[in-house]
């Protein structure tokens, strides 16, 4: 199945410039979404995990499916504030400026192998952050596994000696 | 399966006052995750849907594997900005101001039969905005799932006529 097929391109989203890769049509299709879920499952059972982590919002889209195929917890990323009970923070680098994620304190436990889900690696300054606080509480980073990869930005560089899996690819534009 | 073990009850969150129902345990329990989604897509397939929606971000990890079960397009509910093609918005009322939604214009096709799925029913203005945003577009909502119900705000009472599950419910507090 040609995954493509089913990611739009918005040029100038969300600013002049930038061309965004739209994966809801992936979710609006039960095969195509079903097809990246086993595709990305087969990649977790082959690296093994304890843990699948996503980071808000799209990383839930394909992180929680591939959770529920390999019958393994999910653990949620989030903005700061969302999380309810006692977090741990980690900050990084934007264009302009810092973002901060958080993860319940408690979500991955000492000796725990989690593999990270998200739907797009550009620079890779979120998985990188996700990297810090998983390795923080003791867990070790098995796979990193994106929908999209951006080869231009080269992220993938941030994440030598982890294994990584990305479903399609795209270059220059 | 008695869910209310997995639901973890948080005093003073996000503010004082304030009892957090957190639903991340049931993500972090394969079984429990299961079952809720189970008992949901029971529900869908009882009221008949051609499409799951879901609000951000909790909405996304009960709808979306809701949506795999039942081999159902998944469309997201997301704040204003994050969609980026052309969109249909609906604000609704909070305790001070108001929030607004969106979807894309084209998530519901006609005369398509949708199920909602979120996580909480509070006072229901959420999914109320939705319900406005799914008959503009021309769908039905015949179904509406919540894994919690906060019985004393009586959100309930907004969808009268349409058809409601909720796994479990809270009173007072």
């Amino acid at each position: 199945m040609d995954i493509k097929q089913y990611i739009a391109s918005i040029p100038g989203f969300p600013k002049e410039g930038i061309m965004f890769r739209d994966v809801t049509p992936i979710l609006e299709n039960p095969e195509c979404f079903a097809y990246a879920t086993k595709q990305i499952s087969d990649f977790v059972k082959e690296v093994g995990a304890d843990v699948i982590v996503g980071p808000e919002s799209r990383g839930f889209w394909f992180g929680i499916p591939v959770a529920m195929e390999c019958k393994l917890p999910f653990a949620p990323v989030r903005k700061p504030g969302k999380l309810p009970r006692k977090t741990i923070s980690e900050s990084y680098a934007l264009e302009y400026g810092t973002d901060t994620l958080q993860m319940h304190y408690d979500a991955i436990k000492p000796g725990q192998k989690v593999v990270i889900v998200d739907d797009l690696l550009a620079t890779g300054g979120t998985v990188e952050a996700i990297v810090k606080m998983i390795t923080k509480m003791g867990g070790t980073v098995t796979g990193i596994a994106f929908v999209i990869e951006l080869d231009d930005l080269k992220g993938i560089e941030k994440f030598k000696g982890i294994k990584t899996l990305s479903l399609t690819h795209y270059e220059g534009e």
